[in-house]
């Protein structure tokens, strides 16, 4: 009965024309009070000229008139004020004075150093509203050699710097922890080159995604990334947080994709390693270094990027599975029966489809019934009829192999777009739910549902434990839900989620960095010779660390708070599976010691 | 008449069921002395256990009994026996005595530390007969805590190490210039686990390409490399070099598929980061350092690598265009028509054609007549007649559009292996005709073929010029050919190609890397600012500079050769179209001063 309706679905399969707008999209572009407004595009058409995405209004007019969405009032503030209590301001950075005011005004005009408080609430503050600094100093250079110059200033003077692009991180990585000055990058939002041939893109660093989406659109080409934050969110800031959303699966992650890069250093020296090429084997390729280094080794100004094709044909299916295993057994056979067209492979769970059903406007179930798991499957290739063929032979196999007890394919670009907007739209839901505790975790497939089912299980009914996510890259989006925040949960919560992650040899950060939320936790994913380096390589680059401080590791060293470390490195190397490294260290003053002769 | 001949052929496409297994493969792994005879794996079908690619006899019998294959004799000799005298060895280094030789047999029993004059022949000299060094010690560990102890011991004692895995590579890189103690990875030669789910391969550093290419094939997986040496060469070697090859095009470089490595610094410590996850953002992600340093920040001891399932549709197209913008033009249509399914595109010119027909057994051209240029496609898709109608659709329209002038298309494998043939048979065939100079470059794809014309021009009758490479890639194998090795010919052809290449924004080294052919030419492809931070990197990472001494850029500076790159510099400066920075080195004070205070 459910395979002649099945069938009967598949065979009325349409090809989607261009792949679905999905807006209105999820958060945290929806009700993002760092959104800039909107921005326009002029001059696209010739190769090798300047194309700017330009702000109608000056970027600070923007800036004074963000406000909090209306749709904003739902969420509920966590701001961590009692962060403020556990990480002291460091007293070794200077604090801003007239003199430095002049300097500034000087070098980028009063129109580019905003310190009017209203306009500067937005950027002091995370798009959730969970982190907040007290910056007195936005700046909004223009050009590498103004980033260069406010670096050399401020290096000189030892004043901390936090970069910002659009400010929708997660982790509060992008917002000032005391008063930092901001450097926001949305001004240098210039497209340098395109080449039509390669496919190679060449931007300044402050290009809303959006804009760079619709630049590569008109020329046939597409950005190996997508993000639901794409309306908001800068190519630096991606590339600064190795940003990874809905292309992962079929392009890779911005170290396969970006080509080069010119960053500057704490110091204000430029390093220019701007290659357009696909291939260059000289020397040690330190443009990895930037890609996911949260802003604390520099500023990242221009990115050198490999776009590909856009293809014509894009499948959208929404199928019901009766458990995880079968889960799994699609994602492997849609690896082998669709191969070179799958282009998402995205599951969430009961939970998550009663959240979206019950807070989202205009989401319905396309299916009749509910289902334990629902797997989203989208094919892009560049021919409408085979493709069609491939996802049809796929899905009748599926079926008949029991791994999918129901399923339907999107008729048209607006069926595909509502059923992306369940998957897009869990974000919002959970917000407009209540209180919600966020974790963004790396797992071996095997094991990704494990996690929620022990959270589950361990939280009883304080709580609803929601699992979805990018499982075809073996990214969970572990959410639990409660009525309001509650200090209790959170400690069932953590550090047991950390610790399971860690003992599955998971990844505490997938996509989302370590930023200010989990700028202790690292020793979770990393063993301590790769964060002893990584703090070497730190002192390297910013000796004076003012580059995003309190987020990284020197400044654990610095306020002593190496205890907490302590204790996940005594789990940590006390796991037997742990890759039975022996080298990594078991106590307090190993760590110490070695973090500190490293420093 | 040719459009119903290419028509009659374009219907009679025959999918291939496999792809083609291309045996005999072209130089490097045709009499390739450095290769270790033949390799057998056992023991396949578990998960998560341990897999052995064992050598039938102990590596250090197949040592000895390695004899230049007799195929070799026609290569003509071109030791760098001068080199010695341009660098000199560095008296800091130790010599080996009796003491080192007992703590290495103690630790790795007698049979893995080779001091036996004939068996270091060939670990002493590259394939190529091009660098010979006069290394009295071969040490071949079989674990990770091996490597670790012997760099422990090389670094108190100030010796110098050359990592080398299959030796392979074109510069040099793999064979020590003096008396380095070599350690070869290839009795490290497990695979440690392969989740068919993911497609996450982990395997020791040691194990030969072409063993872990056959052992995936049992699992219905592929590597995301593959090159004409796969025969020999090792993984670790090919992520020390970064090795690309002829799936960059589809699946990207190492950097894009390799997950995470293992790697022992020059002090012992092991470095782990052998994640097996595909998104992990915590902290910077460091092993991107080692992939493509050329062993010389520390020791790739294990790899994780995510491989693609294998697709069962291979079509192979062999065609002629008139001019090298008609080249061009097809690939632009190929990314565009055959998208998702396009997983090779290379050139070759006249040149290379005529090389292949007179100095390769049995390679015949599939063509009627001779062309001016030739391109080879290949598509691998997951089902065969859509794959199928694609190609013909695309070459129908290509014909029509006047890009192609003729071709044919393979209907079966041995078709399809015998058009591979020729373009791989290429170097093969540049070795038989004589002296050879060999350059690696990578070209924005407009710009190509511009360099061979000039280069042409330039030697007139003197030599012929020889254009080929991974045009899909922007990467050109230009290759001057001549009947005896003649200074006067290398300095019309050195250093105008560095120079013409720095001027296109190119890369000297696509894919071979620099090694010590061209240690002291890093300054033509990358900026003052960034070999500095390699520098510093460097002496962070091995600061006693044993691993890999004489190719990398301390060496230079130890040996005060900068006057080499001061002329580099001085050129590269004043070259107005790169990238416009202001910061990058004007003179031979400041290049200096600079390096030397990174050091």
């Amino acid at each position: 009965m459910k395979m002649d309706r099945w069938r009967a679905s598949a065979r009325r399969i349409l090809k989607l024309s261009s792949r679905p707008d999905r807006a209105p999209r999820s958060a945290p572009d929806r009700g993002n009070p760092a959104r800039y407004g909107s921005l326009h595009c002029s001059g696209r058409s010739c190769r090798g000229t300047q194309f700017y995405f330009g702000h109608q209004q000056p970027l600070s007019v923007h800036l004074r008139e963000r406000e909090f969405a209306s749709g904003a009032s739902f969420i509920q503030s966590r701001w961590f004020g009692s962060m403020a209590t556990k990480i002291q301001r460091n007293p070794k950075f200077a604090t801003i004075n007239s003199d430095d005011i002049r300097y500034f005004t000087d070098l980028l005009g009063d129109k580019n150093v905003i310190q009017d408080e209203d306009a500067l609430l937005a950027a002091n503050m995370d798009w959730m509203r969970k982190y907040k600094g007290s910056s007195k100093l936005l700046l909004l250079p223009r050009s590498t050699e103004e980033v260069s110059q406010i670096l050399k200033y401020c290096n000189s003077r030892c004043l901390a710097v936090v970069p910002q692009g659009g400010n929708t991180g997660l982790v509060g990585g992008s917002v000032p922890v005391f008063d930092e000055v901001i450097v926001n990058l949305g001004s240098m939002n210039k497209v340098l080159s395109f080449d039509e041939v390669s496919g190679i893109l060449v931007s300044e660093a402050g290009c809303i995604l959006e804009s760079l989406v619709n630049f590569l659109d008109s020329k046939g080409f597409i950005m190996p990334l997508d993000l639901g934050a794409k309306g908001s969110c800068q190519i630096g800031g991606n590339v600064s947080t190795n940003a990874g959303g809905l292309r992962l699966l079929r392009y890779g992650s911005l170290h396969a994709n970006v080509l080069g890069l010119e960053a500057v250093l704490a110091n204000g020296d430029v390093l220019d390693m701007l290659g357009t090429l696909r291939k260059d084997n000289t020397g040690y390729d330190l443009k990895h270094l930037f890609i996911g280094s949260e802003g604390s080794l520099g500023i990242v100004t221009k990115v050198s990027i490999l776009t590909p094709p856009k293809l014509s044909s894009v499948n959208v299916a929404f199928l019901a599975c009766t458990d995880y295993l079968s889960c799994q057994k699609l994602l492997l056979e849609a690896r082998r029966k669709l191969g070179e067209v799958l282009s998402a492979f995205e599951f969430l769970d009961e939970q998550a489809m009663d959240l979206a059903l019950n807070h989202l406007e205009g989401v319905r179930n396309p299916l009749p019934a509910l289902h334990k798991f629902y797997v989203l499957i989208e094919t892009t290739g560049s021919d409408e009829r085979s493709d069609r063929e491939k996802l049809e032979a796929f899905l009748v196999h599926s079926m008949e192999e029991g791994l999918i007890s129901d399923g339907v394919v999107a008729q048209d670009i607006q069926q595909a777009s509502s059923v992306w907007n369940i998957r897009e739209g869990i974000p919002e839901a959970l917000m407009k739910a209540g209180a919600v505790y966020k974790y963004d975790l790396s797992i071996p497939v095997e094991k990704i549902y494990d996690i929620v089912e022990e959270m589950r299980n361990k939280l009883g009914h304080s709580a609803r434990v929601v699992g979805y996510g990018h499982l075809g890259d073996g990214n969970l989006h572990l959410n639990i839900s409660c009525p309001q925040y509650d200090d209790a949960v959170l400690a069932q919560i953590e550090p047991f989620v950390y610790e399971w992650t860690s003992k599955h040899r998971g990844s505490i950060s997938a996509e989302h960095g370590l930023g200010l939320m989990k700028a202790d936790k690292i020793f979770y994913s990393k063993s301590p010779a790769a964060v002893q380096l990584m703090a070497s390589v730190k002192n390297l680059l910013d000796p004076n660390h003012i580059l995003n401080p309190y987020k990284q590791l020197q400044e654990l060293i610095e306020h002593n708070l190496m205890v907490k470390s302590n204790a996940i490195v005594g789990k940590w190397s006390s796991s037997p599976c742990r890759y039975q490294s022996e080298h990594w260290l078991s106590s307090l003053g190993d760590v110490i010691q070695h973090l500190i002769s490293a420093i």
